[in-house]
Protein backbone atom coordinates (compact mmCIF):
# COMPACT_ATOMS: atom_id res chain seq x y z
CA UNK A 1 0.00 0.00 0.00
CA UNK A 2 1.04 3.47 -0.63
CA UNK A 3 0.06 6.59 1.19
CA UNK A 4 -0.20 10.11 -0.12
CA UNK A 5 0.52 12.26 2.74
CA UNK A 6 1.84 15.76 3.70
CA UNK A 7 4.13 14.91 7.18
CA UNK A 8 2.33 17.89 8.79
CA UNK A 9 -1.21 17.69 7.73
CA UNK A 10 -3.81 16.47 10.77
CA UNK A 11 -5.40 14.11 8.42
CA UNK A 12 -2.21 12.27 6.65
CA UNK A 13 -1.06 12.11 10.44
CA UNK A 14 -4.45 10.43 11.86
CA UNK A 15 -3.78 7.44 9.40
CA UNK A 16 -0.43 6.82 9.67
CA UNK A 17 -1.33 6.64 13.81
CA UNK A 18 -3.84 3.76 12.37
CA UNK A 19 -1.48 2.35 9.73
CA UNK A 20 1.17 1.61 12.33
CA UNK A 21 -1.04 0.19 14.99
CA UNK A 22 -2.44 -1.97 12.45
CA UNK A 23 1.22 -2.82 12.10
CA UNK A 24 0.95 -2.33 8.60
CA UNK A 25 3.47 -1.63 6.57
CA UNK A 26 3.02 1.23 3.75
CA UNK A 27 5.48 3.29 1.16
CA UNK A 28 4.87 7.34 2.12
CA UNK A 29 4.11 9.51 -1.31
CA UNK A 30 4.90 12.95 -0.06
CA UNK A 31 2.73 15.68 -1.91
CA UNK A 32 3.74 19.28 -0.68
CA UNK A 33 0.66 21.37 0.05
CA UNK A 34 2.90 24.35 0.49
CA UNK A 35 3.49 24.10 -3.42
CA UNK A 36 -0.13 22.89 -4.17
CA UNK A 37 0.62 20.18 -5.49
CA UNK A 38 -2.18 18.46 -3.94
CA UNK A 39 -4.45 20.63 -6.70
CA UNK A 40 -2.07 19.38 -9.93
CA UNK A 41 -4.00 17.13 -12.07
CA UNK A 42 -1.83 14.09 -11.03
CA UNK A 43 -3.18 14.16 -7.44
CA UNK A 44 -6.60 15.27 -8.59
CA UNK A 45 -6.59 12.08 -10.26
CA UNK A 46 -6.12 9.97 -6.73
CA UNK A 47 -8.80 12.41 -4.94
CA UNK A 48 -11.03 14.61 -6.61
CA UNK A 49 -11.15 17.66 -3.72
CA UNK A 50 -6.99 18.16 -4.14
CA UNK A 51 -6.69 16.89 -0.25
CA UNK A 52 -4.47 14.35 1.45
CA UNK A 53 -4.39 11.66 2.46
CA UNK A 54 -4.88 9.04 0.22
CA UNK A 55 -4.40 5.25 0.84
CA UNK A 56 -4.16 3.26 -2.44
CA UNK A 57 -4.08 -0.21 -2.53
CA UNK A 58 -2.39 -3.17 -3.72
CA UNK A 59 -4.86 -3.55 -6.59
CA UNK A 60 -4.98 0.48 -7.25
CA UNK A 61 -8.07 1.82 -5.14
CA UNK A 62 -7.68 4.81 -3.75
CA UNK A 63 -9.29 5.53 -0.59
CA UNK A 64 -10.28 9.23 0.42
CA UNK A 65 -11.18 10.84 4.03
CA UNK A 66 -8.71 10.20 7.05
CA UNK A 67 -12.16 8.99 8.63
CA UNK A 68 -12.99 6.92 5.53
CA UNK A 69 -9.77 4.59 5.71
CA UNK A 70 -9.90 4.18 9.46
CA UNK A 71 -12.97 2.49 8.82
CA UNK A 72 -11.81 0.80 6.28
CA UNK A 73 -8.64 -0.34 8.52
CA UNK A 74 -10.79 -1.57 11.06
CA UNK A 75 -13.00 -3.34 8.81
CA UNK A 76 -10.36 -5.39 7.16
CA UNK A 77 -7.21 -5.49 9.81
CA UNK A 78 -9.48 -5.59 12.84
CA UNK A 79 -6.48 -5.82 15.84
CA UNK A 80 -6.59 -3.62 17.52
CA UNK A 81 -9.89 -1.98 17.03
CA UNK A 82 -10.07 2.33 16.83
CA UNK A 83 -13.99 2.12 17.00
CA UNK A 84 -14.97 0.98 19.95
CA UNK A 85 -18.02 -1.93 18.92
CA UNK A 86 -20.50 -1.51 21.64
CA UNK A 87 -22.76 1.26 20.64
CA UNK A 88 -22.90 4.01 22.68
CA UNK A 89 -18.99 3.84 23.36
CA UNK A 90 -18.51 4.24 19.66
CA UNK A 91 -21.17 7.13 19.14
CA UNK A 92 -18.94 8.59 22.15
CA UNK A 93 -15.38 7.97 20.06
CA UNK A 94 -17.22 9.11 16.56
CA UNK A 95 -18.36 11.82 18.14
CA UNK A 96 -14.94 13.14 19.65
CA UNK A 97 -13.20 12.57 16.29
CA UNK A 98 -15.70 14.37 14.34
CA UNK A 99 -15.46 17.29 17.15
CA UNK A 100 -11.79 17.46 15.83
CA UNK A 101 -12.33 16.57 11.93
CA UNK A 102 -15.75 18.76 11.22
CA UNK A 103 -15.48 21.21 14.23
CA UNK A 104 -12.39 22.37 13.92
CA UNK A 105 -9.43 21.22 11.28
CA UNK A 106 -11.95 22.37 8.76
CA UNK A 107 -11.39 26.04 9.89
CA UNK A 108 -7.39 26.41 10.28
CA UNK A 109 -6.52 24.50 6.98
CA UNK A 110 -4.30 26.10 4.90
CA UNK A 111 -6.49 27.04 2.15
CA UNK A 112 -9.16 28.52 4.85
CA UNK A 113 -6.28 30.79 6.68
CA UNK A 114 -5.20 32.04 2.66
CA UNK A 115 -9.01 33.26 2.11
CA UNK A 116 -8.88 35.11 5.77
CA UNK A 117 -5.55 36.81 4.53
CA UNK A 118 -6.96 37.97 1.48
CA UNK A 119 -9.80 39.27 3.18
CA UNK A 120 -7.94 41.01 5.53
CA UNK A 121 -8.36 38.76 8.65
CA UNK A 122 -5.91 37.77 10.87
CA UNK A 123 -5.14 34.49 10.05
CA UNK A 124 -3.30 33.28 13.72
CA UNK A 125 -6.26 35.26 15.71
CA UNK A 126 -8.70 33.07 13.78
CA UNK A 127 -6.96 29.84 13.57
CA UNK A 128 -6.25 30.58 17.83
CA UNK A 129 -10.07 31.17 18.24
CA UNK A 130 -11.33 28.32 16.20
CA UNK A 131 -8.59 25.87 18.01
CA UNK A 132 -9.29 26.66 21.24
CA UNK A 133 -13.17 26.90 20.69
CA UNK A 134 -13.45 23.40 20.01
CA UNK A 135 -10.79 22.03 22.08
CA UNK A 136 -12.62 23.56 25.14
CA UNK A 137 -15.80 21.65 24.31
CA UNK A 138 -13.62 18.36 23.32
CA UNK A 139 -12.80 18.41 26.55
CA UNK A 140 -15.81 18.99 28.32
CA UNK A 141 -17.51 16.43 25.69
CA UNK A 142 -14.75 14.03 26.68
CA UNK A 143 -14.92 14.37 30.46
CA UNK A 144 -17.71 11.83 31.68
CA UNK A 145 -16.17 8.68 29.87
CA UNK A 146 -12.53 9.25 29.22
CA UNK A 147 -9.86 7.00 31.23
CA UNK A 148 -6.26 6.54 30.16
CA UNK A 149 -7.33 7.72 26.72
CA UNK A 150 -10.55 9.68 25.66
CA UNK A 151 -12.58 7.14 25.66
CA UNK A 152 -11.90 4.74 28.36
CA UNK A 153 -8.67 2.95 28.39
CA UNK A 154 -7.83 1.97 25.07
CA UNK A 155 -6.67 4.16 22.27
CA UNK A 156 -9.94 4.80 19.38
CA UNK A 157 -10.17 7.06 16.73
CA UNK A 158 -10.74 9.93 18.83
CA UNK A 159 -7.24 9.94 20.20
CA UNK A 160 -5.97 9.66 16.65
CA UNK A 161 -7.81 13.15 16.50
CA UNK A 162 -6.61 14.59 19.22
CA UNK A 163 -2.82 14.08 19.03
CA UNK A 164 -2.47 16.09 15.67
CA UNK A 165 -4.80 19.22 16.85
CA UNK A 166 -3.10 19.70 19.81
CA UNK A 167 0.06 20.26 17.38
CA UNK A 168 -1.75 22.61 15.59
CA UNK A 169 -2.86 24.14 18.85
CA UNK A 170 0.93 24.89 19.63
CA UNK A 171 1.60 26.38 16.19
CA UNK A 172 -1.16 28.88 16.93
CA UNK A 173 -0.21 29.83 20.16
CA UNK A 174 -3.45 27.90 21.75
CA UNK A 175 -4.15 28.57 26.03
CA UNK A 176 -3.75 24.60 26.94
CA UNK A 177 -3.22 24.67 30.70
CA UNK A 178 -6.63 24.15 31.24
CA UNK A 179 -7.17 21.61 29.24
CA UNK A 180 -5.39 18.94 31.32
CA UNK A 181 -7.47 15.94 30.41
CA UNK A 182 -6.77 16.44 26.71
CA UNK A 183 -3.22 16.75 27.34
CA UNK A 184 -2.73 13.96 29.59
CA UNK A 185 -4.02 11.97 26.67
CA UNK A 186 -1.75 12.86 24.21
CA UNK A 187 1.11 12.47 26.88
CA UNK A 188 0.11 9.04 26.74
CA UNK A 189 -0.34 8.72 23.25
CA UNK A 190 3.39 10.00 22.91
CA UNK A 191 4.83 7.23 25.03
CA UNK A 192 3.38 4.29 22.45
CA UNK A 193 5.94 3.42 19.57
CA UNK A 194 3.03 3.80 17.04
CA UNK A 195 2.68 7.29 18.12
CA UNK A 196 5.95 8.13 17.65
CA UNK A 197 6.71 6.55 14.24
CA UNK A 198 3.75 8.48 12.87
CA UNK A 199 4.38 11.88 13.82
CA UNK A 200 5.60 14.96 11.71
CA UNK A 201 9.16 14.70 12.75
CA UNK A 202 9.63 11.13 11.26
CA UNK A 203 8.15 11.42 7.74
CA UNK A 204 10.67 11.71 4.43
CA UNK A 205 9.07 15.21 3.53
CA UNK A 206 9.94 16.67 7.29
CA UNK A 207 11.69 19.73 6.94
CA UNK A 208 13.11 22.16 9.58
CA UNK A 209 11.51 25.42 8.19
CA UNK A 210 8.24 26.76 10.19
CA UNK A 211 5.02 27.51 7.62
CA UNK B 1 -36.62 9.59 22.29
CA UNK B 2 -36.04 13.06 21.63
CA UNK B 3 -34.20 14.85 18.64
CA UNK B 4 -32.84 18.50 19.75
CA UNK B 5 -32.50 19.95 16.23
CA UNK B 6 -33.16 22.98 14.05
CA UNK B 7 -35.19 22.95 10.87
CA UNK B 8 -32.78 24.43 8.34
CA UNK B 9 -29.95 22.94 10.31
CA UNK B 10 -28.61 20.35 7.72
CA UNK B 11 -26.71 18.15 10.42
CA UNK B 12 -30.11 18.17 12.14
CA UNK B 13 -31.87 17.19 8.67
CA UNK B 14 -29.40 13.71 8.14
CA UNK B 15 -30.51 12.86 11.81
CA UNK B 16 -34.15 13.62 10.88
CA UNK B 17 -33.89 11.53 7.77
CA UNK B 18 -32.46 8.10 9.34
CA UNK B 19 -34.67 8.17 12.40
CA UNK B 20 -37.34 8.37 9.81
CA UNK B 21 -35.76 5.45 7.60
CA UNK B 22 -35.60 3.87 10.62
CA UNK B 23 -39.17 4.15 11.28
CA UNK B 24 -38.32 5.38 14.84
CA UNK B 25 -40.84 8.03 16.44
CA UNK B 26 -38.89 10.91 18.44
CA UNK B 27 -40.27 14.21 19.78
CA UNK B 28 -38.77 17.08 18.01
CA UNK B 29 -37.17 19.95 20.14
CA UNK B 30 -36.36 23.06 18.53
CA UNK B 31 -33.51 24.90 19.69
CA UNK B 32 -33.62 28.30 17.63
CA UNK B 33 -29.74 29.05 16.41
CA UNK B 34 -31.03 32.36 14.90
CA UNK B 35 -31.85 33.14 19.02
CA UNK B 36 -28.44 31.78 19.68
CA UNK B 37 -30.60 28.92 21.74
CA UNK B 38 -27.71 26.77 20.99
CA UNK B 39 -25.16 29.13 23.11
CA UNK B 40 -26.78 29.06 26.11
CA UNK B 41 -26.28 27.47 29.42
CA UNK B 42 -29.16 25.07 29.09
CA UNK B 43 -28.39 23.77 25.56
CA UNK B 44 -24.65 23.60 26.38
CA UNK B 45 -25.58 21.32 28.83
CA UNK B 46 -26.54 18.78 26.19
CA UNK B 47 -23.79 19.49 23.26
CA UNK B 48 -20.91 21.48 24.91
CA UNK B 49 -19.77 22.80 22.10
CA UNK B 50 -23.23 24.64 21.59
CA UNK B 51 -24.34 22.52 17.98
CA UNK B 52 -27.82 20.86 17.47
CA UNK B 53 -28.43 18.20 17.12
CA UNK B 54 -28.93 16.11 20.13
CA UNK B 55 -30.27 13.11 19.96
CA UNK B 56 -31.30 12.24 23.74
CA UNK B 57 -31.92 8.57 24.63
CA UNK B 58 -35.18 7.17 26.75
CA UNK B 59 -32.54 6.75 29.53
CA UNK B 60 -31.09 10.16 29.42
CA UNK B 61 -28.21 9.53 27.69
CA UNK B 62 -27.64 12.38 24.68
CA UNK B 63 -25.39 11.85 21.59
CA UNK B 64 -23.89 14.81 19.63
CA UNK B 65 -22.55 14.95 15.97
CA UNK B 66 -24.77 13.70 13.25
CA UNK B 67 -22.60 11.43 12.06
CA UNK B 68 -21.69 9.68 15.78
CA UNK B 69 -25.61 9.66 15.96
CA UNK B 70 -25.95 7.83 12.20
CA UNK B 71 -23.58 5.00 13.83
CA UNK B 72 -25.44 4.12 16.93
CA UNK B 73 -28.74 4.38 14.85
CA UNK B 74 -27.15 2.12 12.68
CA UNK B 75 -25.68 -0.39 15.48
CA UNK B 76 -28.98 -0.42 17.88
CA UNK B 77 -31.80 -0.67 14.61
CA UNK B 78 -29.67 -2.05 11.78
CA UNK B 79 -32.58 -2.01 9.26
CA UNK B 80 -32.48 -0.93 6.81
CA UNK B 81 -28.28 -0.09 7.30
CA UNK B 82 -27.78 3.09 6.66
CA UNK B 83 -23.75 1.87 6.00
CA UNK B 84 -22.52 -0.56 4.43
CA UNK B 85 -21.14 -3.97 5.86
CA UNK B 86 -18.90 -4.13 2.61
CA UNK B 87 -15.38 -2.58 3.66
CA UNK B 88 -14.97 -1.53 0.34
CA UNK B 89 -18.50 0.72 0.08
CA UNK B 90 -18.70 1.31 3.52
CA UNK B 91 -15.19 3.28 2.89
CA UNK B 92 -16.88 5.16 0.00
CA UNK B 93 -19.98 6.40 1.49
CA UNK B 94 -18.27 7.69 4.40
CA UNK B 95 -16.03 9.42 2.56
CA UNK B 96 -18.79 11.05 0.28
CA UNK B 97 -20.59 12.03 3.72
CA UNK B 98 -17.27 13.35 5.68
CA UNK B 99 -16.36 15.31 1.88
CA UNK B 100 -20.06 17.25 2.92
CA UNK B 101 -19.75 16.85 6.62
CA UNK B 102 -15.89 17.96 6.93
CA UNK B 103 -15.14 19.35 3.76
CA UNK B 104 -18.31 21.89 2.78
CA UNK B 105 -20.86 22.37 5.65
CA UNK B 106 -18.83 23.47 8.16
CA UNK B 107 -17.12 26.74 5.74
CA UNK B 108 -20.78 28.21 5.46
CA UNK B 109 -22.50 27.35 8.53
CA UNK B 110 -23.53 30.56 11.07
CA UNK B 111 -20.78 30.94 12.80
CA UNK B 112 -18.66 31.39 10.20
CA UNK B 113 -20.51 33.35 7.88
CA UNK B 114 -21.10 36.09 10.89
CA UNK B 115 -17.46 35.81 11.45
CA UNK B 116 -16.63 36.47 7.72
CA UNK B 117 -19.73 39.75 7.86
CA UNK B 118 -16.75 40.85 10.98
CA UNK B 119 -14.17 40.50 9.00
CA UNK B 120 -15.30 42.84 5.98
CA UNK B 121 -15.83 39.73 3.40
CA UNK B 122 -18.71 38.53 1.53
CA UNK B 123 -20.77 36.51 3.07
CA UNK B 124 -22.64 34.95 0.07
CA UNK B 125 -19.76 35.15 -2.27
CA UNK B 126 -17.74 32.81 0.16
CA UNK B 127 -20.28 30.38 0.50
CA UNK B 128 -20.95 30.24 -2.76
CA UNK B 129 -17.58 29.51 -3.77
CA UNK B 130 -16.80 26.77 -0.85
CA UNK B 131 -20.40 25.01 -1.39
CA UNK B 132 -19.32 24.81 -5.25
CA UNK B 133 -15.88 23.36 -4.99
CA UNK B 134 -17.26 20.69 -2.22
CA UNK B 135 -19.98 19.55 -5.09
CA UNK B 136 -18.19 19.41 -7.82
CA UNK B 137 -15.35 17.01 -5.41
CA UNK B 138 -17.96 15.27 -4.58
CA UNK B 139 -19.78 14.33 -8.08
CA UNK B 140 -16.47 13.91 -9.49
CA UNK B 141 -15.78 11.36 -6.27
CA UNK B 142 -19.26 9.42 -6.66
CA UNK B 143 -19.15 8.94 -10.51
CA UNK B 144 -17.14 5.76 -10.60
CA UNK B 145 -19.86 3.76 -7.69
CA UNK B 146 -22.87 5.76 -7.81
CA UNK B 147 -26.16 3.86 -9.37
CA UNK B 148 -29.72 5.21 -8.28
CA UNK B 149 -28.15 6.79 -5.14
CA UNK B 150 -24.42 8.05 -4.35
CA UNK B 151 -23.15 4.84 -3.57
CA UNK B 152 -25.07 1.96 -5.37
CA UNK B 153 -28.30 1.35 -5.66
CA UNK B 154 -29.70 1.96 -1.79
CA UNK B 155 -29.65 4.93 0.30
CA UNK B 156 -26.78 5.28 2.46
CA UNK B 157 -25.57 8.06 5.10
CA UNK B 158 -23.85 9.46 2.04
CA UNK B 159 -27.62 10.63 0.70
CA UNK B 160 -28.35 11.57 4.02
CA UNK B 161 -25.14 14.55 3.84
CA UNK B 162 -26.12 14.81 0.30
CA UNK B 163 -29.99 16.40 0.41
CA UNK B 164 -29.57 19.14 2.72
CA UNK B 165 -26.39 20.66 1.10
CA UNK B 166 -27.85 20.88 -1.84
CA UNK B 167 -30.90 22.92 -0.10
CA UNK B 168 -28.17 25.05 1.19
CA UNK B 169 -26.18 25.65 -2.16
CA UNK B 170 -29.77 26.91 -3.45
CA UNK B 171 -30.02 29.33 -1.02
CA UNK B 172 -26.75 30.41 -2.01
CA UNK B 173 -27.16 30.62 -5.83
CA UNK B 174 -24.76 27.60 -6.28
CA UNK B 175 -24.86 26.65 -9.84
CA UNK B 176 -25.69 23.30 -10.29
CA UNK B 177 -26.19 22.63 -13.88
CA UNK B 178 -23.06 20.59 -14.60
CA UNK B 179 -24.07 18.43 -11.24
CA UNK B 180 -26.97 16.48 -12.63
CA UNK B 181 -25.76 13.18 -10.86
CA UNK B 182 -26.27 14.80 -7.66
CA UNK B 183 -29.41 16.55 -8.62
CA UNK B 184 -30.72 13.04 -9.85
CA UNK B 185 -29.99 11.28 -6.76
CA UNK B 186 -31.25 14.19 -4.77
CA UNK B 187 -35.14 14.00 -6.54
CA UNK B 188 -35.05 10.22 -6.14
CA UNK B 189 -34.24 10.65 -2.26
CA UNK B 190 -37.08 13.46 -2.61
CA UNK B 191 -39.78 10.70 -3.83
CA UNK B 192 -39.18 8.64 -0.67
CA UNK B 193 -41.32 9.37 2.24
CA UNK B 194 -39.05 9.50 4.95
CA UNK B 195 -37.09 12.37 2.80
CA UNK B 196 -40.45 14.15 2.77
CA UNK B 197 -41.32 13.97 6.58
CA UNK B 198 -37.89 15.08 7.55
CA UNK B 199 -37.79 18.36 5.13
CA UNK B 200 -37.10 21.63 7.21
CA UNK B 201 -40.69 22.51 5.97
CA UNK B 202 -42.52 20.09 7.85
CA UNK B 203 -40.47 20.43 11.03
CA UNK B 204 -42.62 22.07 14.19
CA UNK B 205 -40.04 25.34 14.17
CA UNK B 206 -40.53 25.98 10.32
CA UNK B 207 -40.87 29.38 9.42
CA UNK B 208 -41.27 32.08 6.17
CA UNK B 209 -38.73 33.70 7.09
CA UNK B 210 -35.78 34.05 4.95
CA UNK B 211 -32.66 33.59 7.01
Amino acid sequence: MRLYAYWRSSASWRVRIALQLKGLDVTIVPVNLLHSEQKGEGHRARSPLGQVPVLELADGTQLTQSLAIVQWLDATHPEPPLVPVEPLAKARAWALAEVVNAGIQPLQNLSVLGAIDAMGGDRKEWGRQVIRDGLVGLQRLAEPHAGSFLVGDTVSVADLCLVPQLYNARRFGVALDDLSLLTEVEARCAALPAFQAAHPDRQPDATASRT
